[in-house]
C-alpha cells in the first residue's frame, strides 16, 4: 500500500487512498486542479458561512466513496474488471469538471446554448486524447454506452455517487443537519441484481431517509432565498459588462479569460472548438470575484452599483408567488415601481435598465422521480420493485410530483 | 452558578446544570433513581448493543433540554413565573416516572387494566406528599390544568421535550443516523403565539425532519422485528410463571417485588394502593432479569424454555401480514403446526401450551396525527396554521394515516 | 457476504461484520452474553450517566476493530492465515470474558488470590474443550506463545486493540471529549516489521495523543474521585455480608450465585474448580445489584446503611493526599473521628464497624511504560526506534513515570 | 430576539446570534467582509483538501465563542458593563481584519517591516473615526490598557478566544482529530478571579489536552512539511516578480492591488499611510491567485515556472535538519547542486535564480509558555497557581521549551 497510493485526509469520510497510475495523474490534471478554485455552493456561503468547499473537495470525495462501493460490490461478488474500476474512478473524478465558476449561473451567460455537462464531455474527450485512450471505457460508462448499466448509475442516476457524496458534504459544511445521509447502510444493502443497482429490502428506511435529505437540503440551501438573489445579482452583472462591451464600452481590469467570453459570446450549437476550451479552462471563481471588486470603480453607474451590491452583501428581496398570483400584472406593476425607485436613486430608469433589477424565474425540483432512473429495492423474493410501490410509500408518490416555485428578485424598497 | 447547580455531563447534551432544591431533590428521589435500572429502550440492546442506556439518562437529558427551551423563551419574552419555571423541571424530571421493567411488555402482566401514565400520576401525588405540595403546579401542568396551555404542549404533545429526548437519544445510541434531529433549530423557531406552542414559518423543514425522523425510527428500531419477538417472549415467560403460580406451584428464587405481582396479580380499576405503589417502586429490570436467569432452572419444562431461549437469545419469528392475508385462517394453520413442533421436542403441546409459542398481534403508529395535539407553524402574517397545511406537505398528509401491521410471533420451524 | 456474516450496528464503529462459524458461535455463547450484563465501567455511570454501556458492546466493538485492523494488515502484504485470523477474533472477543461483576472491586472479595485474567484463561480453556480445541490457536496467542509476537501485540500491549476500542468507546459515552482518539490515523500508519507492529514514523502525533488521551481517562473518569468511592462502598457491602454469614447470620435474598460466593468463599490459588467456574459464569451485575437492593430492608444496621447509601448515592467522601501528608497520623485521626461519628447516629462503632466506613487506598498509574511493552516507531531509515526516543519527546519521558495517588475514603461529616 | 439579531449557522458552534447595531455593522463591513476572500490557513488546503475555510469563518465563529463565554461570566457574577460587552464583540470581531492574503507568507513581501498586527491596529482605528468613536473601549481592550485585564486576556494570551476557535475549526476542517478540544468544558471552569482570567481546578485536564491540542496541530498542519514548501513557493513568486518589476520589466496582468505593493514597496517603519491602508484592504487570496494564474504565461522563465509549479503543485522539498547537521556546509553544498539543477534544465542559475529555488529557514514554537501570560488554575483554597505548578506537570513543563526545526526548500531532484 505505501508505494501504490497516495492518501488525502477527507473530514468526512477520512483517508481517501488514491491509486497511482490513471487516477492520481488525473487527479493532478489542471483541469481537476481547477475545480480547487471553483467553489461548490457557489454564493451559499453567504448565508452559510461555512460552506466555503471547493467542487473539488467534494470530486475527491466522491472518489472516495466509489471506491468504498466498488470494493464492497466486489466482496459481494460483482464482477468489476480492472478496467471497469479504474474506468469508475476516473469517471467519478471526472463527473463535474465541466462546471464554471459560480456554477449554473452563469453558464448562459458565458456560452449560448450550453450546459455543463456538454463541457464535461468535451473536456473527458480531451483528456482522453492527452492519454493515448485511457479513458476510453469511462466516457463509454459516463455516456451509458457500457455493457453493464449498474456502472453508469453509480456515475448518475438518483442514487448515484455524486449525490450521497454532496449530500453529505453540504450537510457537513452548511451545519444544516437536516441534509445527513447514513451513508454505511445505503452502501451495506447496496447490490447489483441483474446488472443493475438494487437496494435490499432492509435499506429501504435509508433510501426513504436520504430522498427526504435530498428534499430538505433544496428547500433549506440550494433554493434559498438569499441564494436566489444572489445568483440573480451575478447573472445581472454579467448581462450588464456584456451589454456594455457591445455598446463598445472599455471594461476596467476584466480578467484575460472573462474578456474572451464577454468579447466573443461563443456557442455551444456546434461543436465545442479548441478555443473555447482553452478559456474555459482558464476561467474560475477567481477571475470573476476580482473582476467584480474591480468594477465596483466602474464609471458605469449601474455596473458599480450591481457590483458593490455583490461584494458588500446588499442583495435583492426574493419573493415566492403561491399558485393564485396573478404573475402578469405583478410584472407590470414590479416593472413600474422598480423604474420609480431606480429614478429616485438618480440611476437609470428606461426597460433597460429595470431588467437588471427585476427578474422573473422559477426553480423546479421533485424529491424522487419514480418514472426515471428509479431506485429498485430488492424484495426477500429476489424480486426488484420500484422504490415508491415497495413499501408503504405514499408520502413518496405524493414527492414525485415536481415542485414549480415562481418567484420574483427585486429591489428591497419596492416591496 | 457553582452554588446552586450540580453538573452532570451528557454525551448528548453536554453538560446539563440541574438546579439546586426542589429539583435535584427530586433527582435524587429513589423514585427518579430506580429509572437508572431501567432501560430506556427495553429489549432493543439485542439487535443494537449500543442501546444499553437508561430510563434516567432519557429524564436527565430531557430536563437538560427543556432547560434550554424555557431560557430561551423567557429570552424572546415569554412570561414564566419562578413556580412554574420550577414546575416544569419537575413535571419533565418526572414524566416517565410511572414506568416498570421492560416497559408497556409487562404493564398489563403485572398490573390488570394498567397504563404507566397512572402509575406516574400516582407516584407524583405520592411525592407532592412528602414534599408538602410542592408538585402541586407541576402536575397540574402535567394533566393540562394549568391556564397556560403551552405549558402542558412542551411535557406532552406531538412537539414536545420528551420526544425530542429520546428521538435524538435513541438515534445516538442505536447508531441508526436516521433518527437524527436538528434541534438547535427547532428551539431557535419556537415560540408562544397566543398562549400555545408555535414554530415560525423558517422552522418547518427541520419539523418535516423532525416528523419523518420519528417515523424511521419507529420502523427501524422501535417496531424491529426482533425487538417485537424478544417482547413477546417476555410476556410469555410471565404468563407461564403467574399460571404455574396460579396452580400452586412454587417459583425459584422470584425477587419480593415481582412475586407480590405474580402472586397478588393487583388490579389498577379502582386506586392504586399503597402497598401496590410500595412494590412497584421496589421493581425494576434487574428483578425481571434476575428472575429469569434463575428460572432457566425451573423444574416446569414450557417456563425453563422459554427462559432459556430469552437469556440466550433464541427468539421466535417475526411475521408481518399484508393486507391481502387471511389471518383467521393463518391462526388456524399456525397453531396446528405451533402443537406438531412442540410435541416433536417433547414439549407439552395442548391449547394453553400453544400460546405461550404463538401469538398475534398489531402495532399502530402514525407519523403525524393533524386532528389532534397538532403543530402549529406561524405564518408571516403572524396567524398561526396546522403544519400539514403551512406548506408544501401533500406527503405529511399521506403519513398522517396511521399504519396498522398485523403480524404474529411463532417458532421458527413451521415458517 | 450476506450470508456468511451476521451485521451488528453499533454506534462508534458502524457496522460490523461478524463472520458465521467460531466467531458468531462464540459471540452467542452464554460465557460472551453475560458480558451484557456486566456494566463496562462499573460504578461510573453515578458520575457520568451516559456511561451505562456493557463489557459486551466494548468485546464487540474491538472484534470490529480487529477485523479492520487485520484486514488492513493483509492489505500490507502481512501473511496472516486463516487460522490465525479466525483466533485473533476469538482472543479479542474472549480477552475480558473473565470479568466479574463491578469488575476489579469485587475480585478480592468474591475469590481469593484470585485475578480475573486467570479466569479469562480458564473459560477460554472450558471453551475451547467445548469446541473440540478450535481455541487452540487462539489461547496460544493470548498467552503469547504463538510465534508471531504482532498478534498477542495486538490482544495485549501498550497499543492493544483492547485500549483503542476502550478508549474510544469510554470516551463517547461519558462525553468526555478529551479521551477521543484518531483511531483512522493509527490504523492507517500501524504495520508490522520483524514480526511485531510498529508505527510509521507519520503517525507519531496520533499515538502521542493516544497517550495524552488514555492519561486523561484516567484523571478524569477511571480514577475520578466519587467512582473511587462508589467502588469503597461495594467493596465494604460485601465484606459486611461476609462477616454476617461467618457469624452465622442468614443473608435475605442473597442470589444463589453470590450466595456461593459468599459462603464458600473459593480461592485461586489452585487450579479454579468446575464448581466455581459454574457459579462464576452464573454471575453478573444483576446479582449484586438485586441483592444490594433487598439487602436495604437487612436487620444488621451496618448492612442496611451502607446498601442505603449505595442505592441512593449518599457514598462517601474521596481524599487524596499529597507527598507531605503523614499518611500513619492521618489514619489515627480519622478513624477516631469516625468511630465518633458512628456513635453519634447510634451505630456500632467498634474496630470492625469502623473499618466499612473508613479505607485507605492508593492508584498506580502512568500514561507510558517505556520498559516494557513499548510503541514502537519505524523511522524513514526502516529500523524501530522506541518511541520515546523517536521524536522530541521529553514530555512523553516524563509521563513515564508511574503516578502514585494515596487516599482514603471516608464519611463525609468528618472532613 | 427576532428583531434585534441577526443569526447566522455555523457548523461548529450552531446558531450565531449577531446583536444588530455597532456588532452587525462592524460583520458588514467591507474590511471585515474582506476576509471572506483570505483563507484561514492560507496553503494547508494542498493538503488537506476540506481545509478551505476562509478568516471571516473564524472570525464570525470566535465571535459565537465571546458571546457565549461572556454570557457565562455573567452568570457567575462577573461585572461587565455593556460598553465593555459590545466592545469585546467587536474586539473580537476584528482581532484579524489586519491579515493579508496568505497571511504570514507575504507580509514582509508586500511591505517592509511589517507585522499584520500593526495593519489591525491601523484598521481599527480607521473604522473608529468611521464610527465616531464606538470602538474607543474595543482599542483600549485591545491594546491591554483597559483597567480589566481579564477582558484583554479573552483577546489575546494563552488561553484566549481566538485560539479555542481556530483550534476547533481547523480540527474540524482538516479533519485532523487531534486537534480536537473541549470546549464546553474549558468554558464551565473559566472563572474571573481578582480581574484575572483563572480555570477551575476541575478543568486543569481541559486545559492539559487544549495545550496538547494546539501542539499536534502545529506539528501536524500549521508547520506541515508540505504546507512549508507552498509558502516557500509563494515568497519566492513575488521576490521574482519585484525583482523584475525593479528591473523595468512590465508583468502581465497584475492586479491594481498587488501592483501598487509590487512597484512601491511601502514600508511600516513609519505610520501606515491613508494610501497603503487603502490598496491592502482591496487586497485578498482572489488578487494573489489570478496573478500567479495568469503569470504562469510570463516570458520571465523563473516566474512562469515558480507558478506553474505553485498551480500545479509541482512543490519543492522540505528537509528539516537535526541539531548535529552543519548547516553552513549543506548549504554551500545544496547551493552547488540547485545551480547544476537549473543548469541541466536550461534555466538561468546564476546566485540570484538559485535564491528562489533554495531557502533556509526555521519554525520556532513551544506548546505552553509559563513565564508568560501563563494560564491560571484557581485552586480549592481560592488562590490561583501558574498551571505548570498547579498539578503533575512535568510533562507540561517539558513542553515549555521552544521547539526550533531548521529547514531547508530546495529542489527535489537535489535530494
Amino acid at each position: 500500500m505505501p508505494t501504490q497510493y497516495k492518501a488525502f485526509t477527507d473530514p468526512i469520510h477520512g483517508f481517501i487512498h488514491v491509486p497511482k497510475g490513471v487516477t492520481l495523474r488525473l487527479l493532478d490534471h489542471p483541469y481537476v486542479q481547477r475545480l480547487r478554485r471553483i467553489r461548490q455552493l457557489g454564493m451559499a456561503f453567504t448565508v452559510f458561512p461555512g460552506a466555503e468547499h471547493s467542487r473539488f473537495s467534494h470530486a475527491l470525495g466522491a472518489l472516495g466513496l466509489m471506491i468504498r462501493i466498488l470494493n464492497n460490490l466486489r466482496e459481494k461478488n460483482t464482477t468489476i474488471t480492472n478496467d471497469e474500476y479504474e474506468s469508475m474512478l476516473a469517471a467519478i473524478l471526472l463527473h463535474d469538471i465541466g462546471h464554471g465558476p459560480f456554477s449554473h449561473t452563469l453558464e448562459h451567460t458565458l456560452i449560448k446554448d450550453f450546459h455543463h455537462e456538454m463541457m464535461t464531455l468535451a473536456l473527458m474527450n480531451d483528456l482522453n486524447q492527452q492519454m493515448d485512450g485511457a479513458l476510453n471505457t469511462a466516457i463509454s460508462i459516463f455516456t451509458d454506452q457500457h455493457p453493464k448499466p449498474f456502472l453508469h448509475q453509480l456515475i448518475s442516476s438518483q442514487l448515484d455517487v455524486d449525490r450521497m457524496d454532496y449530500l453529505k458534504r453540504d450537510s457537513f459544511y452548511t451545519g444544516v443537519l437536516e441534509g445527513s445521509i447514513g451513508i454505511d447502510r445505503i452502501i451495506k444493502t447496496l447490490r447489483v441484481h441483474n446488472d443493475n443497482i438494487v437496494i435490499e429490502k432492509k435499506g429501504i428506511y435509508a433510501i426513504e431517509n436520504y430522498i427526504m435529505a435530498r428534499r430538505l437540503m433544496y428547500m433549506q440551501v440550494y433554493l434559498h432565498k438569499t441564494v436566489l438573489s444572489a445568483d440573480m445579482l451575478i447573472s445581472s452583472i454579467f448581462e450588464r459588462a456584456r451589454d456594455l462591451v457591445q455598446q463598445g464600452e472599455q471594461l476596467f481590469f476584466p480578467s484575460p479569460a472573462l474578456q474572451y467570453f464577454i468579447e466573443v459570446q461563443p456557442s455551444a450549437k456546434k461543436k465545442i472548438s479548441k478555443e473555447v476550451l482553452k478559456y474555459y479552462t482558464m476561467l474560475d471563481d477567481n477571475d470573476v470575484q476580482l473582476s467584480i471588486k474591480y468594477w465596483m470603480k466602474s464609471k458605469d453607474p449601474i455596473l458599480s452599483d450591481l457590483c458593490n451590491r455583490f461584494v458588500n452583501r446588499r442583495f435583492l428581496r426574493t419573493t415566492f408567488f403561491d399558485s393564485s398570483t396573478d404573475i402578469e400584472s405583478v410584472k407590470t406593476d414590479l416593472a413600474k415601481k422598480t423604474a420609480q425607485s431606480l429614478k429616485k436613486s438618480r440611476m437609470p430608469f428606461d426597460d433597460k435598465s429595470v431588467s437588471y433589477y427585476l427578474k422573473f424565474l422559477k426553480t423546479e425540483s421533485e424529491a424522487y422521480r419514480f418514472r426515471q432512473d428509479s431506485i429498485w429495492i430488492l424484495e426477500s423474493n429476489n424480486t426488484a420493485v420500484e422504490f415508491s410501490k415497495a413499501a408503504d410509500a405514499k408520502h413518496i408518490m405524493a414527492l414525485s410530483q415536481p415542485i414549480i416555485k415562481h418567484y420574483a428578485v427585486h429591489l428591497k424598497d419596492i416591496d
